[in-house]
């Protein structure tokens, strides 16, 4: 294990008055000398230079045994979380968000990146310039780590083999870069693990992709096996015609190819998968992604899927990534079919876009579970810490300035959007459907947080404005219950709960009731209150058609009292349960929405305690005027 | 304004093959050069030293002209979201703070701090290594930053009133430091816009001082008007005979000092207010901050106090910054009397230790806040985004390495606990008493938060052990409701929520129900079922005492069939609400209570839609049974 003994400054390398070279004293693992930079630079064969110039000067001990960080080397004391260096291979985005999730931990995290202005050069511990597809530069990077990992899997796996011979800790292993970087090598690696996936085969000239396009049919997905991402390397063939085009527009059979039965799914998932270097395992909540272009462009946490498809997703997932060596996280794609079949669509061994989500809206983000992970500490909570999360890609809409200038439109309209937090990856060159930052929305449902996104996409958006949406929906069965129940919607405001009144009848506008009682979680309904008189079917029937609880409130009918409908709404069978107040009192049913509200809503269950105070406290009065009064002043006041 | 275009790996200045020396585009405003290091030493007076050869070469338009956010000087698009270089004098862990919530929004900070290996230093864009108590340094790095900001009052005022003359843009404005930063004019100024503080009144000798002692009696507390903070610069006088002594402990007299009156208070605390250039001002919740040895020690969010006093607290807050002039996040610090009264303690005219909750906790970060406000960005929405957060200041315990293997205890069981976040300063020194780091918590309710704080805290942690606190509270009025009422315990535990049984009668041990309904909501409990028989009165008498759900459950007695239970139940008058379901269906009631608890947990809102989904499958394959086999098969298998 790598301890660096911190005098950030000089690990930082940023004094000027030192004379380079490397003073290391492995008792206290003090580095005295650095570099004067942090991008600096070495050619493709470092053989031709000496450390003294241009080689970093930390310890490299850590390089050439394994590590393990249960048990140190020396007797003292870690300061702070870890003293590991973590060295990425990669410098893009992911590279830059790991490199903000380790600066809260004081982990340091230093890069290897060909662009001098990669986004996490500034931001890592240091940047070496090269290319992590370059042999002699990944061995130079690797002397400079406590742990290896990547941010992407076009590395130069065999180098990382050549390292792990050497000692050289790297997570995950290069096994599963091998794996992964290969598409062709994942889908059988996969298969052999009996996870569900599209079938595939491989294809290296015209005859066997014919027989693969007999075998599945058409419309036929080829891919290449490597260097794919974001939809490149991947081509369609609608018909037999069309496979030639097809094969060239990747670059012939030479590049590597295969087929994959064209799946037809009705949704994308993923889930983000942890694994500690114990090889305990947390998965995050499934998401839904959603892409433009075969580039992922909104993300939704969790995904609007039924439990058994999220419970079936996380096991597919789970066994996955079980099947593969080394910790950090794993992003695992996923496609739903039509008959709630999930399929394997590609596995990441890194962070990636469908868990940047997490930043805001769980327990512990994606790159600082990864850091965890990979540094050998205890992987953090996944759930999430607000109910519902969307992740927007702010994507490149065009070239050079007039890109900059869509961008910091949206921008600046995400800015007066509550919830919403803007990540900026400070890319120095503008294109076309480049990721050039994200935004994330977090919100108490999926409903208020969709209805934010879009008045954030909207074109003008006026300052103050936000999207109000209900969170509590009053219905009844005709409008003369409007009088009773007009009491809820009255303390509702009172309380400042955004709410909405409506008339479904359940006997004369049923398919309007349906209607409504299924669609109104998703418009980021929180609680509904019905009341009906008589016969009153309507509140159990909406409680029968959705997941939210629903408070019924007896209006009292020409006959019988309301007891009629006291009876009928109360006494539901096993299952559908309605929170049932007294005959015609709205206001209570206002009061318990308030109190059902305030289980997730600090505030709002303060003021709820407060109103308590406050009736008490008129109670009081009134008893002290009697008492002080006389009964008969009482009533004659 | 000043517009860097950014070659991000050239502005952090750490190219090691180039000349020093300014090269300055206007029309694109980039720059060329840049010094190789980023803490680059200048002595005291500058006026000795050539820019080329210690001055970073930024373009210094910026200083020297008033800086407007709200128009830019040239026709191009802002590159994100603004590229408006924020000098920030001093580089602390608020500093450090600061550049981490920059990092995302890829905004430039630059930090001024005399200490080479600052918490800040790694972080900011550059580190200028010089004292922000010098003139000469303070102007030398005025010229470097679009808007000059502070993390610490502490500072030369003089000089910034002197440069704001000639142009630049300090947030908040140099009178709102001069104001703040001398405890008695602070205190003058409150007063005179009527802000409720404690009697204070200016001593300067022993004649005054005991003239203050018989005026405001004791104990007196004696106070040092400049660079006090932390606890330092206080101190007591419990009688006239202390005086002499407690005044020497402050230095004496001649260091300026002011007494006052002793402020009986039961709480301490504290508003974050954020001021936006255009004097839009918003407040985040208010939060009880807890002192050990005039230290911040923990900080509760949102305060366990009542709505009113909330209300006021935010009030007397918001009203004290408007008394200020500048944009920025301030922390306002108040008192809460024995009889509800508010008194201010200080303000702040920065970030604030009682604001670190807000990073993990609130829909914006006070850090992201500030950088909003002095830029000139619309602020952000100051609301949580989790219903409770916790944050507990990782003190030195000790010095040198016991202190830092101490800190590393603590940290290793804090890894443990979900919904923990650390946050480690990179310190090189670890000192009794210092602040080296803080951890914030946050979860569904303060009952939950607290009890993994309590975790954290024990000395032993075994691995996987997390606190479970019940969500939901079973009670009934006899244990012959038992056989009922453990069907609630059933579905709840299906749900896998969980919760707690207990018997607290009415009528029998009143006294008991009346503590258990008083304190639940403390304990984290999110929801009550409550069952009764007969007279049944405690689901109505648990509502009346709590803001929290009540679910009653009538149970059948021996007479009436249970509809007394139900009526006594559900007919409860106005402003006490409880949700009644089914005679002796505790079923509908468990259920019920997992609807309530979805309502801010989206996975319990999942799982109770398939729960809905597949009851209803079970319904449809007996009514396949039925239709295939017939009714006289159906009935006698």
């Amino acid at each position: 294990m790598l301890n660096l003994r911190n005098s950030p400054a000089v690990l930082c390398g940023h004094r000027i008055d030192f004379v380079p070279g490397l003073a290391f004293n492995s008792q206290r693992s003090t580095v005295l000398g650095f570099p004067m930079d942090r991008n600096f630079h070495i050619p493709s064969s470092s053989s031709s230079l000496t450390p003294k110039q241009h080689t970093p000067v930390l310890p490299c001990r850590a390089s050439l045994e394994v590590h393990d960080t249960s048990h140190r080397k020396d007797d003292l004391p870690t300061h702070g979380l870890s003293e590991t260096v973590v060295g990425v291979l990669g410098g893009g985005q992911l590279g830059r968000m790991l490199c903000q999730a380790a600066s809260q931990m004081a982990i340091k995290v230093i890069v290897l990146d060909p662009m001098e202005n990669c986004p996490a050069s500034a931001l890592s511990h240091y940047h070496m310039v090269g290319s992590y597809d370059d042999s002699a530069m990944v061995e130079e990077f690797a002397k400079r780590c406590g742990v290896l990992t990547v941010e992407i899997e076009h590395v130069d796996v065999a180098t990382m083999e050549k390292l792990e011979q050497l000692g050289v800790d790297c997570q995950p292993k290069a096994s599963t870069i091998r794996i992964i970087q290969d598409k062709y090598l994942q889908k059988v690696h996969f298969s052999r693990h009996s996870i569900p996936l599209p079938d595939f085969l491989q294809i290296d000239n015209l005859e066997s992709a014919k027989r693969a396009g007999d075998l599945f049919g058409y419309p036929l997905m080829i891919k290449s096996r490597r260097l794919a991402y974001d939809g490149r390397g991947n081509a369609v063939a609608k018909s037999e015609a069309e496979l030639s085009s097809a094969v060239n527009a990747l670059g012939g059979y030479d590049r590597g190819l295969y087929v994959e039965k064209w799946a037809p799914f009705v949704k994308e998932l993923a889930v983000i998968v942890a694994r500690g270097r114990d090889d305990s395992i947390l998965c995050y909540p499934v998401v839904e992604t959603i892409h433009r272009e075969n580039i992922c462009h909104i993300v939704k946490a969790p995904a609007n899927v039924p439990w058994k498809i999220r419970k079936l997703a996380t096991d597919v997932a789970c066994k996955a990534v079980s099947s593969l060596e080394g910790a950090g996280v794993f992003a695992v794609e996923l496609f739903v079919t039509e008959g709630g079949q999930i399929l394997l669509n590609e596995v990441a061994p890194r962070p990636h876009n469908s868990g940047h989500h997490t930043i805001e809206s769980c327990f512990t983000s994606q790159f600082e579970q990864h850091l965890r992970a990979v540094v050998g500490l205890p992987l953090g909570g996944t759930s999430m810490k607000t109910p519902s999360a969307l992740m927007y890609n702010i994507l490149g809409e065009d070239e050079g300035e007039p890109g900059f200038l869509l961008a910091n439109q949206l921008i600046g309209r995400a800015l007066r959007i509550p919830g919403a937090t803007i990540h900026w990856y400070d890319k120095p060159e503008m294109r076309k459907q480049r990721k050039m930052g994200h935004i994330s929305i977090v919100g108490l449902s999926m409903g208020i947080v969709e209805a934010r996104l879009n008045l954030m996409l909207r074109e003008e958006i006026l300052d103050g404005q936000t999207a109000v949406t209900p969170r509590v929906g009053i219905v009844m069965g005709s409008d003369s219950d409007l009088p009773v129940m007009k009491d809820a919607a009255r303390i509702l405001n009172e309380f400042g709960v955004p709410n909405e009144v409506r008339i479904v009848s359940a006997h004369r506008t049923p398919e309007m009731m349906f209607s409504y009682a299924l669609s109104a979680r998703e418009r980021g309904i929180q609680v509904i209150i019905a009341g009906a008189g008589g016969a009153a079917h309507l509140p159990g029937m909406v409680a029968a058609l959705t997941p939210l609880p629903v408070i019924g409130v007896p209006v009292r009918a020409s006959a019988l009292d309301g007891l009629d409908s006291l009876l009928s709404i109360v006494q539901m069978p096993r299952g559908v349960p309605v929170a049932t107040v007294a005959i015609n009192n709205a206001t209570n049913a206002g009061l318990l929405a308030v109190r059902m509200l305030g289980i997730g809503d600090a505030d709002l269950q303060a003021r709820m305690a407060q109103y308590l105070e406050d009736t008490r406290d008129d109670v009081l009065v009134k008893a002290e005027t009697l008492e002080k009064g006389g009964w008969e002043a009482y009533l004659n006041s």
